[in-house]
């Protein structure tokens, strides 16, 4: 059994700081889950343009209201709490967050995170076996 | 890409009803993530034995306290927000509850729930390959 708490991660090398949002990842692909899951903070009045090709990931909101984007259809969803959207189709997308405050996430993804990857200027985070673009 | 709303959800069949507990599955195995994603509300002081045979599950908390006790060595941990617990080895655990109010949890299973199990008297979900218990 693997108990962790967020706060006490938060000063771990499981939190990642990059432009516009912040992430704990609780748990990553060396937990041995099968997936990862991530408390993500998407800061106030960030817009993240991504596609995660290699990945699915679902995302509930528990904090903060924005909207994302379906770069497909345009069409956008409100984003407050209770609402989840899943990437089930590698969905290319834009999230943005109210410039009111930050929403706070609960993601998980498929294949897991290792915690090596970051974001590449393609909005996405590579597959598991290519090389990491950063620490 | 799949966008639900947890108010709607738990108007469907999604949202699923036992001893002590409430889960509105966001997303099942239908829906092809990989994993399934559950709001699940336990009730105020309920006491659950539980043993997940068959699947690994995380759980976050994000509202309410109480405690899990891994019953392979009698630890318990303290629930509050913003503590995690991942079933890594399908531990059998007893999850309780305070009396003081409903913990609600985010919960992600792999494989991922049918959304046709129920706790078997074992405490545990049946694979997905056996016949399932109940509708």
């Amino acid at each position: 059994m693997i108990v962790r708490n967020l706060a006490e991660e938060s000063l771990t090398p499981r939190r990642v700081d990059s432009e516009g949002w912040t992430s704990v990842r609780l748990i990553l692909e060396e937990d041995g889950m099968g997936f990862s899951f991530h408390i993500t903070t998407i800061h106030p009045g960030a817009e993240l343009r991504m596609h995660y090709k290699n990945h699915l990931e679902s995302v509930f909101c528990m904090q903060g209201s924005g909207s994302i984007e379906d770069l497909a259809t345009g069409e956008r969803h409100a984003i407050r709490p209770g609402v989840m959207y899943a990437l089930d189709a590698h969905d290319q997308h834009i999230l943005r967050a109210d410039a009111s405050g930050p929403m706070v996430m609960a993601c998980v993804f498929n294949p897991p995170v290792t915690g090596r990857e970051i974001h590449g200027p393609d909005g996405a985070y590579p597959a598991a076996t290519e090389p990491a673009e950063s620490a």
